[in-house]
């Protein structure tokens, strides 16, 4: 097994990812949210590019059979019932729904990764059993970084360690390209002290800024969910 | 002061280092290569992009007063008069010469970053007098790691670590952006233990396999130059 990481959804190769298996992460805060939306006993969740697009999937969908959610710049996006934090999605509300979902980041890697023969999504919440999954795929692992605006984002990068971790225990023989190599050691050398790493990065600093701080806690934990989301060729649900 | 990093030669973004200082990374071996040519006394490097923009530049000059140096394949090109091994660049040969210079990385990492205002050249070699140089511009800094086929390289990434190093010691408000301040942690994490890190890139590998040792060898040496090769607009040279 060979284990490659893209550090952002543009620089993802979609053609390197045909008959392998992706691992899309996008922990501050799409792939947290989703997966928490599914544990929460969503549906399943239609991953929009963009708003218009997410406006005409809606279009198609019975009233009140879905909610639409996700962000723009960090914000809920007018006329959508929730935004993109996870603490939003509570089985109260999205129980049974169908979500319609954007965001300005994870989805797109998302739909850039729907080359490969297998899609996962994950996140600090769900990190073991995603590398499980994926480790049973028995095909080569592509950690597909969402990152922030097409730039490196520390806590995707910092998720995708914590997944080497667990894939190179599951499969000791496999081999590491150098970027999956560096994320590898990168987690390795703060695995104990991850908070205080985070806190550096530049995304976390602008959720604190948007009072958001609750949902960095959230997203931070680990192995919350045993739950791996996955793409089914129209849409992600819970396998 | 801000410090990012590109890492690769194609994912570096030639507007965004316009008016800023680019530091070019290729360690093994171009940049290592070129800083101890002018060591050596070569008076000069002109960085071709291909093999025969290399020829053509060299056919406009003096018969004697040119060698044409570089790689592909990591290996000399037929016709050539010097591989890319830094100790085939002994002063015997390149003293007062022109060298015509053409590598698959490093000199395409060079010919990108030319919309710099300030563009150096920087290795293991020459780490702390590179990073002084860049600091002494007062400009944003941008480390464009050269990479090995269009993949980022752990060599590069890890020479990137130790320039931010530097760099923060100078200049301790300066401001990382993620990618940067993941490497410099990546070098921190492992200072004491490079070589064991370096062990596991895939190009130091590649090297091995060409039974150059002796390079990786000589081109992890720390400091050995204060020389910092810079582009003047038109060609490469000692300040």
């Amino acid at each position: 097994m060979y284990i490659d990481t893209f550090p952002t959804a543009a620089a993802t190769l979609p053609q390197m990812l045909s008959g392998n298996t992706a691992l899309v992460i996008d922990v501050f805060r799409a792939t947290s949210t989703m997966t928490t939306a599914l544990a929460n006993g969503a549906s399943q969740i239609l991953p929009a590019a963009t708003v218009s697009e997410a406006r005409q999937l809606a279009a198609d969908l019975t009233p009140g059979s879905y909610l639409l959610g996700g962000e723009r710049k960090a914000v809920l996006i007018p006329g959508f019932d929730l935004d993109n934090s996870p603490r939003a999605y509570g089985e109260d509300l999205v129980k049974a729904k169908t979500i319609v979902f954007t965001t300005s980041n994870g989805t797109k890697a998302i739909r850039r990764a729907t080359t490969a023969q297998n899609l996962f999504l994950a996140a600090f919440l769900n990190a073991r059993a995603a590398a499980k999954l994926a480790a049973e795929t028995k095909r080569d692992v592509f950690l597909v970084c969402a990152g922030t605006n097409d730039k490196f984002s520390l806590d995707d990068a910092v998720c995708a360690g914590l997944l080497i971790e667990h894939l190179t225990s599951l499969k000791p023989r496999a081999r590491l390209s150098d970027f999956s190599l560096a994320l590898h050691q990168l987690y390795l050398a703060h695995r104990h002290k991850l908070a205080q790493l985070m806190a550096k990065a530049s995304h976390h600093r602008r959720l604190l800024d948007l009072n958001l701080k609750d949902d960095i806690t959230y997203c931070l934990q680990q192995d919350i969910f045993n739950l791996v989301p996955l793409w089914d060729g129209s849409k992600i649900i819970s396998p």
